[in-house]
């Protein structure tokens, strides 16, 4: 079984152009099957200001209207989709641009109302690989934005980690899976003020005693919910940090062990 | 050689949700190998108003400024793109959107400055469906939005009726190409103020009179000057009507002859 790498980018790489292209370049010499995902970062909202769009939260989490779905399709599919996928191009690297309703890859289902309706948010339902793996066999990269669709034509907001995880799972079966989230920080941090204080391995034990102590909170919690959803599910390998540990051998980072 | 249709729709199509629909249905009918290329109707403007960024103009075209370039990026690609794939998703026609940039498909330079600057205008210069014929010989159907790249990572607004034909001719020798031109109007019109005078046949001969007497003018030509483009250059054929062409045998459409 080939290796295939996936790689998500968050909202710090892209907001930032010196950080992106950087990424790619690095991106696009990964040797072998590999998949992108990205996240928007905080062009959304800055379209969405511009527009004179109100951005809705509730305990901090954005509600998608049908406004702000169009303003999310616009700027993940589109703008930064479309950008990343031409700076590849010119670095060799042949790839095309995804969402969920692309190939049928990612099929979602409305988050289901409780004491809060999301809106247009999907939760993942099926992964299909099929058209994927035929570009990947021609050497052709995915790039994947965090939108999916129900198969009735409606489009959904969905969160960039879990479409990355969900993705490995899928392609575990094809090939062994491996994923990486990219950020701005080195790993998971015993002390976030530190970024030298890294947890170089984290199980399902240790991330029990990481979230009693406090040292794993708020956003941190789904980015690892979503680790520990991946290496339960077949996938080979799941790590955290910054870029440089896809191509920097003495780079420190987090690992996520079962 | 099998048959690949490639079927363009325009902004008359695009802007109208039931007209939308009505040519969707028709379209995921349609049996074999087929392209949906679209423009993008009147949202990128009313995105533009709703931005506060100015339209720029000069003789009645658009000049594409960074701006306006991001808008269309946002607009063809990501909204209507998108939603055109979760729509024919949702009616069993599996597909892929695609831009210039993606599997490098179209590579284009900028416009020329002669007497305008048009900003981020791209003129074809090169198809490559490689990446394109994998999908359909996979019965995925690629939706292309009429934007093209450089290679060096620079994004173009590019004409849709010239993206269609452009594409008609690169698949021509691999499939037998048959490009349908879809609008408001039940052809091209020897008066354009009655829509049953339709001019069923027109040839390189009948062409310039048409012009000389004035029935072929202002955006018809544009229009008429990709499909003889097409028929010159090994397309089997070339068709300008309403969608109805594509299905009722027995509609009345102009086709473009040697």
């Amino acid at each position: 079984m080939s290796v295939l790498k996936i790689i998500k980018i968050g909202g710090n790489i892209i907001d930032n152009d010196d950080a992106l292209n950087i990424f790619l370049v690095a991106f696009s010499k990964l040797k072998g099957p590999k998949l992108l995902v990205h996240g928007g970062g905080k062009l959304a909202t800055k379209l969405a200001n511009q527009m004179g769009i109100e951005v809705k939260m509730t305990n901090g989490r954005r509600i998608t209207d049908a406004d702000t779905l169009d303003i999310i399709t616009m700027v993940y599919a589109g703008k930064i989709n479309k950008n990343i996928v031409a700076k590849l191009q010119a670095l060799n690297c042949n790839s095309v641009g995804f969402s969920g309703a692309d190939g049928n890859s990612i099929v979602s289902i409305k988050r289901p109302v409780k004491n809060v309706d999301f809106g247009f948010v999907g939760d993942v339902n099926k992964v299909n690989t099929k058209t994927m793996a035929v570009l990947l066999e021609n050497k052709v990269t995915p790039v994947f934005c965090a939108i999916t669709h129900d198969e009735n034509g409606q489009l959904f907001n969905t969160n960039a980690d879990t479409i990355a995880s969900e993705l490995a799972i899928g392609f575990a079966n094809q090939f062994k899976t491996e994923l990486f989230y990219c950020f701005e920080k080195n790993g998971v941090l015993q002390d976030m003020n530190n970024d030298n204080s890294i947890i170089e391995n984290i199980n399902t034990k240790t991330y029990q005693s990481l979230i009693n102590e406090g040292v794993i909170a708020d956003g941190m919690l789904p980015k690892l919910n979503n680790c520990f959803h991946a290496i339960d599910n077949q996938v080979s390998k799941v790590c955290i940090g910054k870029p440089e540990m896809l191509f920097n051998k003495n780079s420190i980072f987090t690992t996520i062990k079962k």
